[in-house]
C-alpha cells in the first residue's frame, strides 16, 4: 500500500462521529492526528478551541504578492447506523476492488485528504507553494457547523483569502470532471395541525370534528398544482431563469439524464415541472417537499382512532435569487390561509440557507476548470448541485470570497450510509488536481 | 356492600384481557367462575371451547309457548396500557364518589352482570322466568369475535330465539334512559404509496422524481370536498334519508347538542357535512376518516429526506343502507383513479361490517321503551349510534334475529382509557331494567 493510502487510512481509522458525545473523544484524537500530520509536512498547524469539537488551521509561510487560496474540509462524520448493514467495519477501512470502503471515504476524509497529501507532494518536491495556502478543518460539518461562522468572524483577518476550494460535492460519473457553480438553498418547517383535545373514536364522533390527519392532506395538497408547481402565491417571483447554455451543456452532462434518474432512483416514473430536465428541475428549480408526514396509528392493521393531532416537515429547495426568510414568510401565509376549518394551526421555523451561484467563467472558475482538466486527462463539466452547503454563503458572507466546489464524490459512494467507499482512482485524482489547482490559481 | 356488588367485583377481579396471550389463563378462570355464577342461580349453564376463549351458555328450562329472548355480553376486556395513568389498580376494584372504577367496569363486566343478577334476583323471588332466556357471553369481543359468527352456525337450534338485547352500547347522558336502533357500518383499508427504490436525498433528487408523502397527502385530499362531503362517486347513493321525526326527536336528545360536542371533543370548532346538525352527522351520515398517515422523518427536528414510501390508513362509516363492499369498489375506483403520477398504489381491504337499522316502534323495541321507562323513571330517548357492533349484524345473518341495544355506559365512563367507571346507579338501573325487559318482552 502507498504511504499516501496509509495516511488515508490512519485518518479513516478515528470515529469522528460528530453529533455523538460517546465519540468526543475520537473527535479530539483525531483533530490532534490532523494537526500533526500537518505539522509534520512542514506547514504551521494550529489546533483552535471551539464551544464543539475544535478546528485545524494550517498555513505554509504567506509570502506578499502571492495568491492567498482556502481550502476548506471536514474531519467529523456522520454516524454508522444501521451497522448490521455494512459488509466490513466502518472505522476499519479496507481496499475492496479499487475502492476504499469506511465510513468517511468519500465525505469527507477521502476528499480533503487528496488536497493535503497533494500539498505534502509539491512541498517535498517543490520545497514551497505556489501560492499561500490555508487550510480550513473543522470537525461539525455533519451537525451543521454552529460554529463555524463565529470562528471565520473572530479569525477573519487570519482567514483573508482570494478563492476558497472545498472537494465536498459530486463528479457527474466516474472519470468526469465536474465544477460545481451553484446550489440550492434551503428553509425548512414544521407544520403541526391541532384538533380534539385527545385521540377520539371514529366512530363515536366521526363526521362532526375536523380530522387533522385529513386537514394536514389537505394543506400539503394545497402546496402543489396537478403539475408540479408550487402554488404557494409568488414563490417563482425571484427565480432566475436557466440560461441558454447551462440548458445546453446539461443536455449533455453524463448520468444525469432522465434514464439515468430512474436507475439511481429506482422510481416507477418521473415526475416534476413542466419543461424541465430532470437535471435542470433538481439543479436550478426550486421545490416543495415533504419530509415527513404523520398522524393517528401507526401500527400494523387498523385502529378506529381520529388522532387529535398530526404534522408535516417541509422543507423548500430554493434557487437563485430567491430568499429564505422571504419564501419562509410567504409560505407561512400561505399555509395560513389555506388551513381547513376545524383545526389549530402551528407552524414552526427550521433552518435556512441561502442559495448559491457563482460565474463559472471568471478567471478563478477557469482556473479550476484547467487544473480538473489536467489531473483527469477529460473536459470537465460544469453543473449546478440540487443539495445545500451553507457554509459556502456564510464564506461569502463573512469573508466575502466565492468558492470553487471540485466534487471527487461518486454517485454510488454510499455516503451518510452504510457501506460509504471512495475510488483509489478519486483519491489520486485528487492529489494530482489539489498540485494542479495551486498552480492554476497562483497564475491565473 | 351489597351482595350483588360483592359479585360484580369478583366478576371484575380476573384480568380477562383478550388479546394478551399472557393474560389467557385469566380469560379461562374469569369464564368458569362466570359459568358457576350463573350454574349457581339455577340456571343451566356451560362453558364452551372455541379455536380462541370459550363462550360461556345459559338458559332456564324453555318451556313451550313462551317467548324467548337471548341476552349477550362479552366478559373479556380491554388491555390496561397505560398503566401509569390509572389512578387505582385496573383488576382491583373500588368504590369512589358512586363509581365502580376497574377494567371492564362498563365494558361490559357491569352492564352484563346487571342482566345477569336482574335474572338472579327474579329467580329467587319468583321461582322462574317469565321467557325462556339465553344468555350468550363470549371472551373475544374486544378482538373482534374471530369465533363467534361460527359458533352461532354451529348452535343455530339451541340459539333460536325471538329477540336479542344487549347492553353494550352508550346513554346520552346520566339518567336518561336510550334505546339504539341503529349503528353505522365500516369499511377499512390501508393505501401505501411507493416511489423510489429507498429514502433519496431531497436535496439531490427532489423535484425530479414524485414524492410518495405529498402524493398520499394530494390522494387523501380528493376524498372530500371543501364542504366537508365525501367526494368519491357514487358514495351517497344508497343513503337512506333521515326521517322527520328523528331529525326533531334527536334535536331535543340531551348530551348531544353542538355545545356537547365542543366540551367532550375539545376540539377549537366542530366541523361536519353541512346541513346536519352534529347528532345527525355522527348518528346517520356516512364518513372517510383517516385514522392514521405516515411517510418520511418521523422524528425531532428536520431530516431532508424524500420517503420510499408512505401510507395511510382509512375507515368509512356507513349508514344504512350502504354496503361495505359495494363501498369499498368505489373508493378503490376512486384512489387508484385519482393516484397522482410517480407512484405505484397499493389499496389493501380490511375489515368490514355493514350499517344496521331496526324499527324503533316495533312491538319488542316498544316493550323496550317500557322497560326503560319503568327502571329509569324517566322517558327513554331513540338514538343511533355513530359506531359499529358488527356482531348484531352478525346474529341478524345467522340468527335472523334483530336486536335491542339497551345502553348503559355514559360518555365518560372512560371505556377502553385508564379509569374506566361505571356509576353504582347505572348498575343498579340496569338490574331493575333487565327484571322489567323480561316482563315486558313476555307480554307483547
Amino acid at each position: 500500500m502507498s504511504p499516501q493510502l496509509e495516511d488515508l487510512f490512519s485518518f479513516l481509522r478515528f470515529a469522528s462521529v460528530s453529533t455523538d458525545s460517546r465519540h468526543s473523544g475520537d473527535v479530539r484524537a483525531c483533530a490532534e492526528w490532523l494537526r500533526g500530520k500537518l505539522s509534520g509536512m512542514g506547514l504551521i498547524a494550529t489546533l483552535h478551541e471551539t464551544p464543539g469539537h475544535p478546528v485545524v488551521l494550517a498555513k505554509n509561510a504567506h509570502l506578499e504578492g502571492r495568491r492567498t487560496v482556502l481550502i476548506y474540509g471536514h474531519y467529523d462524520v456522520q454516524p454508522v447506523d444501521p451497522l448490521e448493514l455494512w459488509t466490513t467495519q466502518p472505522f476499519e477501512p479496507v481496499l475492496r476492488d479499487g475502492k476504499i470502503l469506511a465510513r468517511g471515504a468519500t465525505d469527507n476524509k477521502g476528499q480533503m485528504m487528496a488536497h493535503v497529501l497533494g500539498v505534502e507532494q509539491t512541498l517535498r518536491e517543490e520545497g514551497d507553494l505556489p501560492v499561500n495556502l490555508i487550510f480550513l478543518f473543522e470537525g461539525e460539518e455533519e451537525i451543521g457547523s454552529p460554529n463555524l461562522a463565529e470562528f471565520l468572524r473572530q479569525h477573519r483577518e487570519e482567514l483573508r483569502c482570494d478563492v476558497i476550494a472545498i472537494s465536498d460535492t459530486g463528479m457527474v460519473a466516474p472519470g468526469v470532471p465536474t465544477l460545481g457553480y451553484g446550489l440550492r438553498g434551503i428553509v425548512c418547517c414544521e407544520v403541526v395541525l391541532r384538533g380534539p383535545k385527545g385521540d377520539l373514536h371514529s366512530g363515536i364522533f366521526g363526521g362532526a370534528v375536523s380530522n387533522p390527519a385529513t386537514a394536514i392532506a389537505r394543506l400539503v395538497a394545497s402546496l402543489h398544482d396537478d403539475h408540479g408547481r408550487v402554488a404557494v402565491e409568488g414563490f417563482y417571483d425571484a427565480v432566475k431563469p436557466l440560461e441558454g447554455w447551462e440548458r445546453e451543456m446539461w443536455a449533455s452532462v453524463p448520468g444525469v439524464s432522465d434514464a439515468d434518474f430512474l436507475d439511481v432512483t429506482g422510481a416507477p416514473a418521473l415526475f416534476g415541472e413542466e419543461a424541465y430536465s430532470s437535471a435542470e428541475r433538481v439543479w436550478a428549480r426550486p421545490t416543495a417537499e415533504v419530509n415527513g408526514i404523520g398522524g393517528g396509528y401507526q401500527g400494523e392493521g387498523s385502529k378506529t382512532v381520529l388522532p387529535a393531532e398530526a404534522f408535516v416537515k417541509l422543507s423548500f429547495r430554493l434557487v437563485p435569487d430567491q430568499d429564505p426568510a422571504d419564501i419562509m414568510r410567504k409560505v407561512t401565509d400561505h399555509l395560513e390561509r389555506h388551513c381547513p376549518p376545524g383545526v389549530q394551526i402551528e407552524v414552526k421555523p427550521g433552518h435556512d440557507g441561502k442559495p448559491y451561484l457563482v460565474d463559472p467563467h471568471s478567471k478563478f472558475a477557469n482556473a479550476a476548470q484547467d487544473a480538473l482538466r489536467a489531473s483527469f486527462g477529460a473536459e470537465p463539466v460544469l453543473i449546478r448541485e440540487g443539495g445545500s452547503i451553507p457554509i459556502v454563503q456564510t464564506f461569502r458572507d463573512i469573508l466575502g470570497v466565492d468558492t470553487l466546489l471540485l466534487g471527487l464524490a461518486l454517485a454510488d459512494a454510499q455516503v451518510h450510509a452504510p457501506n460509504e467507499n471512495f475510488p483509489v482512482a478519486n483519491f489520486e485524482a485528487g492529489i494530482r488536481m489539489n498540485r494542479a489547482l495551486l498552480v492554476e490559481l497562483a497564475k491565473c
